[in-house]
């Protein structure tokens, strides 16, 4: 069997590898924010490896402040559960309006907020990367990321992603 | 160990699986249930497996009423195919204008709709999966459901993706 | 060879083949073009193989005129770095105004432009495909192509991606 190149070779004996789920979180929605950190929950539960690499908007997911003030489009957005013509839509609070109702739905079905799910990863080992790339194109700076999150290229992420059964850009 | 060839190689015994594409569906416009539709069905008739957990706005594209009625958002679309200035694209009735075109489109080019799509889908074989976290979110009952969809967490499609040769969040 | 888990056995002998990514475009923002064409030039650098599927409003990305005028909606982004309330951001020109300040910005951070991004993909082999599909749908025709793009359906993009390690879509 010799020297067989290690790279894609699986191990042939011992325990099954865990496994592996890689998502790219590029929106700084909170209906953008939730579906990443959901799966990334559930994932973790599931015993598998969680990687996020947050880029341009999803940013916003792990800045210090901008986290707790994610908000639901109102405009542009057809399929809200309550649909908001153009017109009601561009006045100025209904993305308020929009951004309390999914969070009051939110809190009805007990799902955690941004900051909790945020705890639940760090908690079940997620690995959170921030785009170098677009940090700066974002006016993000390292001191404004929540803690555990590494500074990375795309280069990282697709690394961690190389080895995933599962792949999604959010 | 002769000269198989290496690239595709499957698990040496048994017979081959097919392949298997899973797909997340987050967006209740047209033009975003379009992609996993048409994918679905192209997929299908290649002979893959195929499962779409809907989620959030996309839990739309199966519902037994708004399904018909997807709209084409005209505003915060600057890439339209006849751009709508932002001040035009809120005008009530734009939206609707920007859909017809679609639909017209769709028509013209033998596109199946919608409900052709699911239809094909179901014969198919394709697993539909209604997203059971965010149907509480968004209003959606089990009984606003088309048919055949099984109601689902995003546990079931994780276990549907782990196996996926292709996964897709659109 | 006895009883070694077959789900993950990759092939035993041979060289190991690149790692490829597969990629939809489908978005026609400024925004929308930079993280599928990012991803494939940094992946191009570590040896990957590359595939872009562009379909819908992505088609623009590598329509010969469009791709140098790809905006940023200013409307229905509450993440935009500096927010923009709804009754401002429908004034024309503040998607202009977004534009040119995503623009400013990619430059700073000596970021390509779009058709930059395109020469670096072509260099690299990256294969890019033209949704024909959708290229009715959306009114492009082959000769509004740039260079180097092969107009192909829904089931070469599966065929590419069947043997992706990573596949997204953007």
């Amino acid at each position: 069997m010799s020297a067989a190149p290690a790279r894609d070779m699986r191990p042939l004996a011992g325990p099954a590898r865990p496994h592996r789920l890689a998502m790219v979180a590029s929106k700084g929605t909170l209906d953008g924010a939730y579906p990443p950190l959901i799966l990334a929950a559930t994932a973790v539960s599931l015993g598998w490896e969680v990687g996020i690499f947050f880029t341009f908007y999803g940013l916003d997911i792990i800045h210090r402040k901008k986290h707790r003030k994610l908000k639901v489009p109102s405009l542009a957005n057809p399929a809200m559960p309550v649909p908001v013509p153009s017109l009601v839509g561009m006045l100025p609070g209904m993305t308020a309006v929009a951004t309390a109702m999914m969070k009051r739905w939110m809190k009805k079905s007990r799902l955690p907020d941004v900051g909790q799910f945020l705890d639940i990863a760090r908690e079940g080992g997620v690995r959170l990367f921030a785009c170098s790339t677009t940090m700066g194109v974002m006016g993000v700076g390292a001191k404004d990321l929540v803690e555990g999150v590494d500074i990375a290229g795309a280069t990282a992420f697709l690394d961690f992603a190389a080895d995933a059964d599962v792949s999604l850009f959010v």
